[in-house]
Order: C-alpha cells, then sequence, then structure tokens
C-alpha cells in the first residue's frame, strides 16, 4: 500500500499509540482532580505543554490545547470577533482559506461583521501588500494559512507578520495544520499571534491540537465552563491524545527535518514527470511550496474515477482536500488561482510523508499513468 | 486502590481501550477521503452512531458527535442562541449546573442575551412550577441538568418536557453528562430537544461525546468549516475514540443496569453510616437521586486535607466537582440548597461505579472515620 493522503490524515507513529495506551490506562484521572490519580494528569499535561512550547519556540502559557484544526482555527477567529468587536468588526483572510477558516468567517458576516477575502496570484500565494491594501482602521484580524492544503504553497508569512508591526492593533492568526513540523516558521519572529496546529497532520491522534495564543493576546472562549486551559478552552483535558501529541510533534520535527530535502526532490521530480504526461497539468508551483503536497489535473477523466482506479494499484491519493472531496466540488484554491473550472474540477492531490524514498517516484508515476490510460480507454469507449 | 471519584472521571474499559487502539491504527483514514480507507472509516463511524442512536432509541441523524461534555453544553446552549436569537434572547436555566452551562450562559449574558436561574430545593432539586414561572414570550431554551454532579440529585426532567410541550418554540436541553448510563430516561417521552453525553464520564475515553440533536431543531455550529456532523459541527471525526465510545455506552448500559439497584442500596447504607458520624452531614436526598453519587461533609476539617488524608488509605475522593475543586470554591450546588458556607466549604463527594460491591461499604466508612478522627486530632492540636 502506497498511503498518499497525508494531508488528510497521516497514520499515528507506533509510538505514539503505546504513550496514549499508557496514559490512557494508567493515568486516567481527571487532571482537575485534587488526590494523586488527578495529580499524576496533571503533571503530565504540564510536561506535555513544556515539551510542545519548546519545539514550538514559544511559553508553555502560550499553548492552549483543543480539540483539532478546526476547533482552532474557529477559536481564534470567533475568539477574535467576539473580543474584540468594540473596536471593530472587520477582518481580512485569503480566497484559499481551509473551510474552517472561511466558514467561520462567513458565519462572523451573518453575525454583522465585515470580511475581505484577498486574491492570490497563478501560483497560490497572497501578497503581503494586497494584505496591507485591504487594511481599515476598523480591522481586527488577518488570517493567512501557513501552507494551502490543496496544492502546497506556502504562504509569506513572515513578511506578511513584518508588515503588521505598523499595525499592532490587528491581530495575525496563522492556519498552520499543513505546515507545523513540515515547513520552518519561527512564530515569534513572524510577529505571529495565533497560530493552528493539529495532531492528526503530523502522525498524532484525531481530537487533539493545540492554538498557540501570544501572551497578551485576549480571546473570548468558545468553550466556556471549568475554566481550563488558561481559561481559553473548557473541558476535561484529553490527556493521552495530547501526550502522545507531544511525541508526534518531536518525532515529526526529527523525522520531516531529516527528510525535508529529499521530499522536496521527490515533489520536483514527480513535477517534472507528471508534467511530461500529456493531458496532465501540475498546479503546485515547483519554488515557494511546501515538499509534500503535488497537486495535478487530469484532461478527459473525473478525478473521482481515478482516484478508484488508482487504488486498484494499492496507491492512495485526494481529491482536493479531504473536507471538500465528498461534495465534490471543484478546488477552491485552482479557481483561485485562475485554473479553468474543468480543470478544477478533474484535480489530484498527492500528499507525502517522511516515509516515501525516491524510489518510490517511478512506482507513482507509473501507477498514474496507468490508470491514467485505463480511464482514457474508457472515457472513449462510452462517447 | 479504591477509586471513588468516578463523577470526575472513569477508568475505561479494557475492551474500549482495545477497540481505539485496533481503530487508530488499523483504520487511521479520514471518513471524508474518498478512497477505501477513507471509507472504511466512514463506514465505523456510521456504525458507532446507530449503536448510540438505538442505545439512546434516537435516530442516528440525532447523534452528533463532539469533543465532550463541555463542547455539547456549549454548543447546545450558543448554538440555539445564536440561531434563534431573531426569536428571543431570554432563556432559563438553574442555579446548580455544571460550569459549561452556566459560564455559557453568562457569555451570552455579556453579549446582550438575558438568563433566569431557577433555584432549588433543600434537595438539591428544581420545581417545575418555577421553571414555568420563568417563561416568557422571548425565551428561547430551557437548560436542566439530568443529574446533578455534586450531590446526585436527579431533576424532574420528564415533568419540564411535558410542560414545555404547551411552549412548542421553547427548546429544551439537558445536561446528561452525570446522568447517561446511570438513570434511566426516555428522551423523546421527555419531550428533550437537546441531549448532552461525554464519554469518558462511562468507562470511555476522555475527547468524545455526543450531542443529541431532535430531527427539526436548528442550531449556530460552534465549528464550522468542513460541514461534518450534519453540519453542526465540522473537523474530523474522532474515530477511534468514538468507535470505543459507542462500546462503552454498550457495556455501561449493561453493568449499570446490572448494578443499579446494588448501588442504590449502597448509597442508601452509605448515606445512613455516614450520618450517623458526629460532625458529618450528608447532602445527598435518600430518595430522587441517582444511584452513584453520594455528598457529605465534615465539621471542624477542610475537605482538601480531608482528601488527601483518605488517600493515604488509597480511597480517592473528591470535593465538589472537579472542575470546581481547584478554585477551591464552596460548592455551588450546596449553597443553592441552602447550606451554610462553612459547611458548603468543607464538602466531600464520593462517587461510585459498577465496580464497588456491598462489602466495600465497611472499608469506606472505616477509612473516613479514621481520616476524620486523624484530621480533628491535628486540628486541636494546631489550636
Amino acid at each position: 500500500m502506497m498511503y498518499l493522503d497525508n494531508s488528510a490524515t497521516t497514520k499515528p507513529f507506533p509510538e505514539v499509540l503505546q504513550s496514549f495506551m499508557k496514559v490512557a490506562n494508567d493515568y486516567f484521572g481527571n487532571p482537575s482532580s485534587l488526590h494523586g490519580l488527578g495529580m499524576q494528569a496533571e503533571r503530565l499535561l504540564t510536561q506535555a505543554r513544556e515539551q510542545i512550547a519548546r519545539l514550538l519556540e514559544v511559553k508553555p502559557t502560550e499553548v492552549i490545547f483543543t480539540s483539532g484544526g478546526t476547533e482552532g482555527n474557529n477559536l481564534a477567529i470567533k475568539g477574535v470577533a467576539w473580543q474584540h468587536q468594540q473596536r471593530g468588526r472587520h477582518m481580512i483572510t485569503t480566497a484559499i482559506e481551509h473551510p474552517s477558516v472561511t466558514e467561520a468567517c462567513k458565519q462572523l458576516e451573518q453575525l454583522g461583521f465585515q470580511v475581505t477575502y484577498v486574491p492570490v496570484d497563478e501560483r497560490g500565494i497572497v501578497s503581503p501588500t494586497h494584505i496591507e491594501q485591504a487594511l481599515r482602521d476598523d480591522t481586527i484580524l488577518v488570517s493567512v494559512m501557513h501552507v494551502n492544503n490543496e496544492v502546497g504553497s506556502i504562504q509569506p508569512i513572515e513578511q506578511i507578520g513584518m508588515l503588521l508591526k505598523k499595525y499592532p492593533k490587528v491581530l495575525f492568526h496563522v492556519d498552520g495544520v499543513q505546515g507545523a513540523a513540515k515547513v520552518p516558521l519561527h512564530l515569534k519572529r513572524a510577529n505571529v499571534d495565533l497560530y493552528t496546529i493539529s495532531a492528526h497532520k503530523f502522525h498524532g491522534l484525531k481530537g487533539a491540537g493545540v492554538l498557540y495564543v501570544r501572551e497578551g493576546v485576549r480571546l473570548s472562549p468558545l468553550l466556556s465552563g471549568g475554566a481550563q486551559e488558561m481559561q481559553l478552552r473548557s473541558g476535561t483535558e484529553n490527556v493521552a491524545a495530547i501526550v502522545a501529541m507531544a511525541k508526534a510533534l518531536r518525532l515529526s520535527v526529527e523525522k520531516y527535518h531529516e527528510s525535508s530535502a529529499r521530499l522536496g526532490e521527490m515533489k520536483r521530480a514527480l513535477i517534472e514527470r507528471l508534467q511530461a504526461i500529456e493531458g496532465i497539468v501540475v498546479h503546485t508551483p515547483f519554488e515557494q511550496s511546501a515538499p509534500h503536497i503535488i497537486h495535478f489535473s487530469l484532461e478527459g477523466v473525473k478525478s473521482e474515477a481515478f482516484v478508484h482506479e488508482l487504488e486498484k494499484q494499492h496507491v492512495y491519493v485526494s481529491t482536493t482536500s479531504a473536507c471538500s472531496s465528498r461534495k465534490k466540488a471543484p478546488s477552491k484554491t485552482l479557481l483561485a488561482m485562475g485554473v479553468e473550472k474543468m480543470r478544477a474540477e478533474r484535480s489530484i492531490r498527492i500528499s507525502l510523508s517522511y516515509e516515501q524514498q525516491m524510489e518510490h517516484i517511478p512506482i507513482i508515476v507509473e501507477a498514474i499513468e496507468r490508470a491514467y490510460e485505463r480511464l482514457k480507454i474508457v472515457a472513449r469507449g462510452t462517447k
């Protein structure tokens, strides 16, 4: 099996599952309980927070545990909206964000907020100048993703962070779900106020994530109650999944650090070889893109059929993002890049993990060629 | 070890951990992915939803998976508030709710909603008449807990549900976190619109829960994005924890059904024996209370010291609820019941599980007597 849908979700590391089991079974106390079982759980939570803080180069008190990327993005956006609405009700984001950013913005629009969706260029990259031009006196938040989940383009987070230094009242949120542990970003230097990560995208477990909240940034909580997580996210902490996430982040940072150059070479080799196939257009930019995502479209065959045809060869890929694939909508990012609708409807995403090696490239390419050929024959037959 | 803090959290069943591991390792696909790994995950999710629906006697489409009790309560309350605010901005709840209900209400009050907190009687039980008297033309929601998390009193959910039939525009939310699988409640017959459950309170895992949303009830989502969970709760589904929750619910319903009468007898025996100890007052009502919670207060010793003293004998109990215990606040429920502040600050909660047997009662009572005696000697010495 060749699993190439790592941007949808990753297989948990065996060590991550072991950590989870150990904690869930032996340290099942509620971290809020005063007795020893509670204290043990609380201690594990503190250790996980410190470890994650070290890896992200932030303070432990800036690490807020969530249930995942969607919650992190919603907490950042709605939390800023409700907390700072007296100061202004305008937000800026881009045309290519994940639905958990876009839909949170749309929900706020229905409740009286205004949102500017800044376009991207043909590579799927937003311009810091366009962000700056969209700023208004009542802007309270800029939200830009780190790595695009569909084509893998890396957004100019550092430059946007730098320019926002001139606007100290505007908060800067970055959806780092596809970037964390894959593409380096120094949150403090990039002047990021809020950064979302999700454990199951880096071989941790579903149901755990982090929202980095820079010291001094105030948010209205989405989940209020027992005042856990510095009062920003109530609810009994998912200790076992959080400890497992700390382990997954450490291992991923190591493994992707080791394999980043190789993955980058593989990406370029895949782009070149796929580009050479007649009827295929690669949409992932050659430069300024994450090392693990390659997005292309196929002329004349439906992408869903292609996913299934490729699966017959035990190669697992996806059409656009997992969230959008069931809706069978064209890739939003491709449309924003100016790709024609027909192509945007026929697109395929490959997302690699640290496991893939250079020798897998010919296997992947040949499987794609074979599947494409078969489907073209079918298509001709039905004409 | 005698773990008597099951209302804070429970130890997961071994079968639950096995299910989790199996799914997290072998079926790690994203249920939204179109390929086989995604479909397998989707199928497991569907099966878990159907199983939980059968156990709750509701429809599968009425089962919305959440990250737990706090999210369920927040989604119910804020979801109704934002969805139905045009119709009215008034809500009714009780003085003894869990912080995830109370704090959600307080947050809404800051945003212009009005909330009536209905008092309870000396047993910790709210009166349906008082609820009805609080109803206004602009009331959109009544939220009453099923079983109180501190003293175990069972609220008259059926009666409140019946009277609300006359007010079809008022939605009825029940926080069932302490009631589910412990105290029978037929959601349909009781006319409940929204019911919150949390897996780790019935030997499932932290990070999973359900909000039952009756067909036809509309909510504004807290977490928007990829439109999972009938568009009411976006985010990649925590498949392994959800499958594990379905198993935990089935096993719990069985085990608590078998042990409910025994637990009830144990509760009554504990109440009688504790009541007989000088300086101890039991606050859990003898009748109309859950079989697994016993709450009492101790004259002259601090409850935190008592928890630690009892722990020396390997008996684990709590002061008030886990969420409140760290804040060292007096029990909110006891205050609402009219218990004096001094006693409400010196209270202890025992919460049993299906594991405890009748022969444990003398062991528990003797441990309590011993701990109390020791602390009284210490208290005398420091005077």
